[in-house]
């Protein structure tokens, strides 16, 4: 492996494209068109390789972003973000050069942008359907026609369909509950559609998060679209609840060995908060940051159980070993850690370094 | 105020400075080298205004953010981190350049840098006085013997003295706790200086953490320097455990409202976990990810009781707001949140907005 002289975010790319793959097939055998979420990798040669494989349609989580991937040649792109009115200019150009299709959770957003919009977009509703975080309720009648008549009243707005995000499948703990999860939530969705499928017959159903999408095989009748994100790295919540398993996980930060504390089996590394982030959770137990891993000249190997990353601070990890573990490790050497999330983990980096060597630039959060 | 379209660090440099003046004074009364630790506001223009306050000594968190600062103009940086020799190569351009010093915690990466290290560094040996991340116990004779063998062996390495951080002083619950804890460590600290000043006369003490620096008025008889960081700013943690007042806090974040749910009293902000990070704190009995407060023309209110930020997604904010906050809220508009932890926040911005409309650059994260 090349030289590493600070923490480093790696990525193994035979592991990313088999997740990526393994995703693009499902959606075609059930019919359904993929929209993959860029928020996760933030990174245009994974795009190409969508591309490549016959993905051409996109989500964002900010026009920002989108802007990024537009430069980069993606033509379709829904930002999945309760549209921000403020940023009426960029969702101008952005609608002049590409497809792109809005979020509306309420219509006052659609109101104040009416009065701004130059060109056409594309516009699904949000539906909560029982993350609570943001979204009408699939019985606000009211809220949803409110929405409808602002998209009605302007010449720039085009309906497209309902939108939900089943972001409670992520507190589940098995496959099953993520698997009710999803049936509620597309039935939500599906009621919906027979309601208004008579006034807007091309009313399109897009649902997404890396849970259901991992784990539902069949079950995606009436939906059209999906919208997974996480799922080309995976990270240790994904494995938690069931979503993949420890060897889909696609990347990992590669931290410089400081200290060892033979006294309390812990090593020291640069590799903080500013480059995991601060999510933590329950694993075997335990509140974790993170699992490291040894390194090899061809990636990373399998977490052992006892080790886990004990605590952060803006710069420091703080490495809690096994005796083995521990006697592996060397001051100077480097370490992998295992992210909790790994979108968080990736967003600040500005690269990713291939197990092959290669290094690809990303988009900096 | 500027027009705001995206999450947007505020800087009250009416506050910073008053901040920045405040332990300057202290520092000059005590009779102790202030050498403020840059990795909170990561900016030149902060730099400039301690450069020309007298203060010349900084103190960063990577090598990197030396060089940032170095090119800006300081000239005597002490990157108190424990020394990651596989940067060896930026260690002796930064060498050529500025007067800097390294921090030891073992004698294995002394002796590894030697090998390498061309042009000359001072050395601080870090003492774990209680905080058990990171530094040699007081206690380790022979730890903190082999380092200054090493040193001496070394041509390049110059030792400068003994360095602590009191880490431990953040998790004390108010001023008579870290009072306490600035007792014990300065008492540790002087304990090694009187063992090691027969060889080394002019050996220095060097602490630094914003609770002690703040809280402290005297009882720094003995201590040559200290490092404080996060003062500049401060934050919700640091009212917390009593550092400061709520209106000594020098920096929020302004987010975009993109939602309203009365119905929960709950506003969604286009503000997440990668602009605020993921830090938390316990808050008047909940869990808070930071408090929303209103802005003006001229800056941001205090907070009231009873709003708070209740979860964070990667872009998606929850404010749990009273009826009365809640009322002042409108879609298109913008809050402020004030964060849990300052330095996690700011450290990913490239600027800053200054309440006065001004833009400063800063190193991002």
């Amino acid at each position: 492996m090349v030289v590493i002289q600070t923490p480093t975010v790696l990525l193994d790319w035979g592991i990313v494209r088999t997740n990526i793959d393994r995703m693009v097939s499902k959606a075609k055998a059930n019919g359904l068109r993929l929209r993959p979420h860029l928020k996760t990798a933030q990174c245009m040669e994974i795009a190409n390789y969508f591309l490549s494989n016959g993905v051409h349609h996109f989500t964002c989580s900010s026009f920002s972003m989108a802007s990024y991937f537009t430069e980069g040649g993606v033509k379709d792109i829904t930002v999945a973000f309760p549209v921000n009115v403020l940023e009426h200019e960029l969702i101008n150009r952005l609608a002049s050069q590409i497809r792109l299709n809005i979020l509306a959770v309420n219509s006052e957003s659609l109101k104040a942008l009416r009065r701004d919009l130059k060109k056409t977009v594309g516009v699904f509703i949000k539906i909560d359907v029982g993350t609570h975080r943001t979204g009408l309720l699939p019985t606000d009648e009211a809220g949803i026609e409110a929405c409808l008549q602002e998209i009605a009243s302007s010449e720039c707005m085009k309906f497209k369909g309902f939108l939900a995000h089943a972001g409670h499948s992520y507190t589940e703990k098995n496959q099953e509950e993520i698997l009710s999860v999803h049936k509620q939530s597309t039935t939500v969705l599906k009621e919906l559609r027979l309601k208004y499928q008579p006034c807007f017959p091309a009313l399109e159903l897009s649902v997404g998060d890396t849970p259901t999408c991992s784990v539902v095989q069949n079950g995606w009748e009436g939906i059209d679209e999906i919208r997974p994100g996480n799922f080309v790295f995976y990270d240790l919540m994904q494995v938690a609840i069931g979503s993949c398993q420890m060897e889909n996980i696609g990347t990992a930060l590669a931290c410089p060995v400081v200290a060892l504390h033979p006294d309390r089996l812990e090593a020291i590394v640069y590799g903080g908060g500013i480059h995991l982030s601060k999510d933590r959770m329950m694993w075997q137990g335990r509140e974790v940051f993170g699992l490291p891993v040894e390194l090899t000249a061809a990636g990373w190997k399998l977490p052992e159980a006892g080790n886990y990353v004990r605590s952060l601070s803006q710069e420091h990890g703080v490495l809690h070993c096994t005796p083995d573990f521990f006697a592996k490790l060397k001051i100077g050497g480097l370490v992998g850690v295992i992210p909790v999330h790994s979108c968080m983990m990736v967003d600040i980096a500005e690269e990713y370094l291939l197990t092959t060597g290669e290094r690809w630039e990303k988009l900096k959060g």
